[in-house]
């Protein structure tokens, strides 16, 4: 019997793996990992036989299933099974179920953590998800309607927190903004988008609730995380300062 | 002039770092480090020059205003500088002021995301932070008071929020749980306790906020966080099923 890790591959770019995780996959006979996983993390993998379990299978529910059996059918014949998983685990990941699948047909597991999007984020924009006097309070969550849940469900805690980063949000930009508005939240608020943070194809976004609620839905190529609050007001304002500047200079 | 990398050291654990983390400080030729990084990870540094800026100069605005001068000191007499601080840089570490006075002395600055400590927590406990049903937002906060606020600033988020961990929680857990159950919190909402993730001293509790609310203030020896609710019911469990084993095996 094999043993199973569950590994985050953090954000995006290869080099913000953790040196566990790059340890691991050097060492792993078998690696299932996310569509989203970069190739030059794989490459790390070099003894493995590499199964994408990504999107690829259909339904959700279908999916999960059959990520179960194959981790079990792995961790029966393989020694060093790596489970890898966009970001961190145990953030918007299913892990549990995965773990709780590994548990019961008696397969040992650990679990890596890694860099999670929103932080990778808050390093592209550069502005601290905290800070004194304005932010104290950090609410990670999805606008990602699940079985038997309404999209409300994750307005008290948007409301509530001085930061709020949404998880899965490539194309419900418009769709928060004017949920957090019609709450309450003032249409002023700054809105910083960042897509595929940390890859090449990063795409950063300033704004504020009222022109995103205003906005139409565009299409991403990549992973989207939406970030709301005071926090980003000075980043939206250097940034237009940039754009004056460039605009002079030209 | 020199450019600064202000850089996560993950949570406790070396091989907590990032590969971009670890190849920065082996180029690095000056290092200013918090109090809490491991030796392991300052001995990446092999060329530079390491100064630790943690809290042993007193006052808390005296030492950032301290990290300020020095790393502004560092960029203009080396030409690659990591600040190099614990867990995710951009969470609860006062990054902004820090990129700030390195802006207005015209510093180019660099962030690097790291693992932060609520998710290495939850990765000692194997518990996912979010989960189908249960926990669909995440709140991080601290209760630590500063300079006017007031404790019960982080009480609306934590309420709204299905998971909540709090940092720099040591020596505040019986205080957390009490103004928990008083805003409404059940008071058989588990909780658990994570000091020193990752490390060799990492010491994990389960309990419920009634129990947490009635203990005595313990002192932790390490970073403590306290994480709150339905998604560590199960972990609960499970670990009082070992110690009736292992209580049954003596």
């Amino acid at each position: 019997m094999g043993k199973v890790y569950l590994v985050g591959a953090g954000p995006g770019a290869p080099d913000l793996l953790t040196l566990r995780a790059a340890r691991l996959l050097a060492a792993a006979d078998i690696v299932l990992h996310d569509a989203l996983v970069h190739p030059d993390t794989l490459r790390l993998a070099v003894r493995a036989r590499l199964i994408d379990v990504g999107k690829r299978y259909g339904k959700v529910s279908t999916e999960q299933r059959f990520i179960h059996r194959a981790l079990i059918e792995a961790a029966r014949t393989h020694e060093v099974v790596v489970r890898l998983k966009g970001g961190d685990p145990m953030m918007f990941g299913r892990a549990q179920e995965e773990l709780e699948a590994l548990a019961a047909a008696g397969i040992e597991t650990e679990v890596v953590p890694g860099v999670t999007a929103a932080l990778a984020a808050a390093s592209a924009l550069k502005v601290s998800l905290t800070r004194r006097g304005i932010a104290r309070t950090v609410s990670f969550l999805t606008p990602r309607v699940g079985k038997g849940e309404t999209a409300s469900e994750w307005l008290p805690a948007a409301m509530a927190s001085d930061t709020v980063v949404l998880y899965m949000a490539a194309g419900a930009g418009p769709g928060i903004a004017r949920a957090l508005i019609e709450a309450g939240k003032p249409p002023s608020t700054p809105v910083a988008l960042v897509e595929s943070a940390t890859l090449a194809s990063e795409r950063r976004t300033h704004t504020r609730l009222e022109a995103l609620s205003r906005s139409e839905v565009t299409k991403a190529d990549g992973p989207v995380v939406v970030c709301v609050g005071e926090v980003f007001r000075d980043a939206a304002q250097e940034l237009h300062i940039e754009s004056l500047q460039s605009a002079a200079n030209e």
